[in-house]
């Protein structure tokens, strides 16, 4: 799942003019554990429930990380935007790279 | 592509507190010869050049449109969303619904 480097990653987030936490690695049987409240909505297997959600299996990694960190940090608005910052408030950078990387290993 | 009613969709946006144009019926292959601009991030068929940006591919319609409406009108802010907001300016109602029945049908 690590096809981009955290180098590679940190200068293209630099050059989005974008900060983000320090990422650490996902492990995706942790994320799967962690991802019940993100069930509900966008499904165990990340096939969205409901058309207007996003379905988020096979989605990239690191836009899935980037997103939850928007949410988290506020920046990112819009749409479901407060029942996300709501759902990613108590996530940890952990639980963030967790939750991403089993996201992007479910088949779309 | 459209499992999902006008009704049910305005249902469920009017519950989501969300206010969109009149959706028109999307076409695909109108959308296919409206994509060329999105194709450099997003790829010809939906999939990302560059993991920092979402796929498309086979991403549920209604949502599609309900990004692309959020970025031309600013609701949507984070990541990329100046850029989209760019590349959004100058999208009718019927181009959002056909470039999002376009990537809608593409296989992931």
């Amino acid at each position: 799942m690590h096809w981009l480097t955290k180098g590679a990653l940190s200068a293209a987030l630099a050059w989005a003019s974008l900060s983000l936490p320090a990422l650490a690695d996902g492990n995706i049987a942790d994320g799967q554990a962690k991802s019940s409240s993100c069930a509900a909505c966008h499904g165990a297997t990340g096939k969205a429930s409901n058309a207007l959600y996003p379905n988020l299996a096979g989605q990239n990694e690191a836009y899935l990380a980037l997103a939850l960190h928007g949410y988290k940090n506020g920046g990112r608005t819009g749409g479901q935007a407060g029942v996300m910052q709501a759902f990613t408030a108590g996530l940890s950078d952990q639980d963030i790279s967790d939750l991403s990387a089993f996201y992007a290993s479910q088949k779309p």
